[in-house]
């Protein structure tokens, strides 16, 4: 079965997420991993694999470990503006109506990023996005939610495929529009959904630009009954279904997106049994956002044994935005969600592969090590997979290969 | 005054952290800094300088921002072994004594690095002096204190000094000896005090190897009394002092190690108003330590009110360790140090550069842009100091210069 690869690793150890290998991590150890045009074709101990007449590239891992490549299933970072003297300005003292007084919030970056072309976008995001890469990540979802206008959600829609184009990495997009209100429709929620509804999301999907939407399900954004009409013409169009749910309080989004079928809900502080419940019947993965949880100083933790007693898979991912998660790293997210919310390290880099993939509809694509799987994968040099929640700081990738093909950034 | 400069920096915006320059930041904006002979020799704004009749290389910062070469005063960086598993094992359940009859805690520690030459020290080292490297560390401070004998620890400083030669970096050491009492003298610590006084100080000076003494004053390792008696001995061979102090409780270390005249004590949650006192009259430096209060989930936040009252200096450090800060990296000490103990980003700035400086007793070489200071600097592609502390993940580094010279690594 290697006769035909075009590359292949070998002696390497595989901590493969493939949910048929009862073993922590889905480990395999000494094996050998063959490619062809990008996908995965072999996978085979050592002592089974025949390095005679073989054409392929073969590379030695030399006992190093392969894991699936990272997947960021949450990230707002295209966006303009800076955050950071707000940030000071709250250190400083200031309250949340003075900041807002001042031209700060959210409003400060959706006028930046309203002013922004789409190749001024490009240009400000892409050092966060190769901060992801360097660390391992190949597909990452990118969120519109600061345009909230037909031109400004496009846009960055627009910026977020030229991303994927530019760079070694799957860009999977969500329409966030309804992220939060927009001033010109600031006592008119509904006709803000309408607009969303009617125009946003037809636009978005006749240009291909959204693989799903997304929603802020939250009385300080939008309501249940607000956030069912996005989706409803998601459906209506085809597109995935995602939620940000239960982050403040429990308005029970997360069993209304599951209702619908949503690929994940994220945040999920607020959460309860009947949620979790919806959840797991819907195959709905739980997408856990430490950093956001870190940086907002929150108390309240998602119901981490819930989900494991009912089986729902959870996704970790970074957040990263300019308001509550400015924290451009994946591997910081997996560490996080070992010391703040208890995961362990097995559980968050399951969060970062196999979940982050589900949670991306991309399950049968990406996030294992397995037959027929798109080759993305990381190279490590490590003794154990643990090491990558627990050390931070070093980056012991040894190769970044994304559809078979070695993309060190 | 730039006639016989080396080179000079043009257009650069400058956050001094000169005490004499009454702005955030020590701020100057749009000024020429220019060094000779590994100092910095003049700095004046842009409409003083004159590019005529000048030998200098000129580089033009396109005003961005330069500050100091950022110092982590506090690290144990040198060790061998992981802690990987055993952090894995508690995420899994396990209680301290099950890892503990396992092999795990310090111990694994001290058993991996008595089991490592010299060489073998450097090389498991260099990764995480590395990571400090890249993110603008000019200065580190590295202790020893996981070989707890006499060969143990020489050979923890003797990799420390070897590190410092090998990569663009000033290197101060701290004998830790004091850390753990070591296997062989569980029931007679007062004797280890004896080998450490009468023996390991006299080896360290006589070989060059120790800037400092350290000590952990803590019921778990070592008593007031013993740690008097290490400083005395400090004192006698013309050592820096510093002090693990008050961090799981206060038995009065911080006003114990002020009074023989300690450059820093560190951590300090548990630090009471007559020991921030002790430390303002002696202008000994609180050294804190975010990451390791965030990866013990800690809750009692050291008492920052207390120590701006009374203008005692703030070094923010990483800590760096296996046991309790795995975190090699200064950037997320800062974040830390900002959102969970609510510095302000000048704070957080201000702790890795000019008082970062002062706990090495460097006060006079390092952490400000100054004439007469040696110029460690970083030229940074940022539109705000604040963004230092805020954003994570990106690294915004643009040149880092020591000693005058562009090293990049
Ligand atoms: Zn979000
Ligand atoms: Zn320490």
């Amino acid at each position: 079965m290697f006769k035909t690869c075009d590359r292949i690793w070998t002696n390497a150890n595989l901590a493969t997420f493939d949910g048929d290998i009862d073993q922590p991590y889905g480990a395999l150890s000494n094996q050998a991993i063959g490619v062809r045009s990008g996908r995965i074709v072999a996978i085979a101990p050592m002592d089974r694999f025949d390095s005679g007449a073989l054409s392929a590239d073969v590379v030695d891992a030399r006992g190093g470990w392969m894991t699936p490549g990272l997947v960021d299933a949450h990230s707002h970072l295209v966006f303009a503006g800076s955050r950071a003297q707000e940030f000071e300005q709250r250190l400083l003292g200031a309250s949340y109506e003075e900041i807002a007084r001042s031209g700060g919030g959210i409003i400060s970056t959706v006028r930046a990023t309203r002013g922004a072309s789409v190749d001024e976008l490009v240009e400000l995001s892409e050092p966060r996005l190769l901060a992801l890469l360097k660390e391992g990540v190949t597909s990452v979802e990118i969120k519109s939610g600061y345009g909230l206008s037909l031109e400004g959600e496009l846009n960055m829609l627009r910026a977020a495929r030229q991303l994927g184009e530019r760079h070694p990495v799957r860009v999977s997009t969500s329409l966030l529009a309804a992220h939060a209100l927009p001033p010109e429709y600031s006592d008119n929620a509904d006709a803000y959904i309408d607009l969303i509804c009617n125009d946003i999301i037809p636009a978005a999907v006749a240009e291909g630009l959204a693989d799903a939407v997304d929603v802020f399900c939250e009385t300080i954004a939008f309501s249940p009954a607000q956030c069912e009409r996005v989706f409803q013409a998601a459906k209506a169009h085809g597109l995935g279904i995602r939620a940000h749910v239960e982050q403040l309080s429990n308005l029970h989004g997360a069993a209304l997106a599951a209702r619908y079928g949503a690929w994940s809900v994220d945040h999920l502080e607020w959460l309860d049994e009947d949620g979790v419940e919806a959840m797991a019947q819907a195959g709905t993965v739980a997408t856990l956002l430490p950093g956001a949880f870190y940086f907002l100083r929150d108390t309240r933790v998602p119901p981490i044994q819930l989900l494991r007693k009912h089986g729902v898979g959870m996704a970790v991912a970074t957040d990263l935005n300019p308001g509550s998660s400015p924290l451009a790293s994946l591997r910081l997210a997996m560490n996080m969600a070992c010391t703040l919310f208890r995961l362990t390290p097995e559980e968050a880099l399951a969060g970062v592969t196999r979940f982050g993939a589900r949670a991306l509809g991309l399950a049968g694509e990406a996030g294992q090590l397995k037959v027929g799987m798109q080759a993305d994968m990381l190279l490590w040099d490590i003794e154990h997979p643990a090491e990558l929640s627990y050390q931070f700081g070093v980056n012991p990738i040894r190769q970044r290969i994304v559809a078979g093909e070695v993309k060190n950034v």
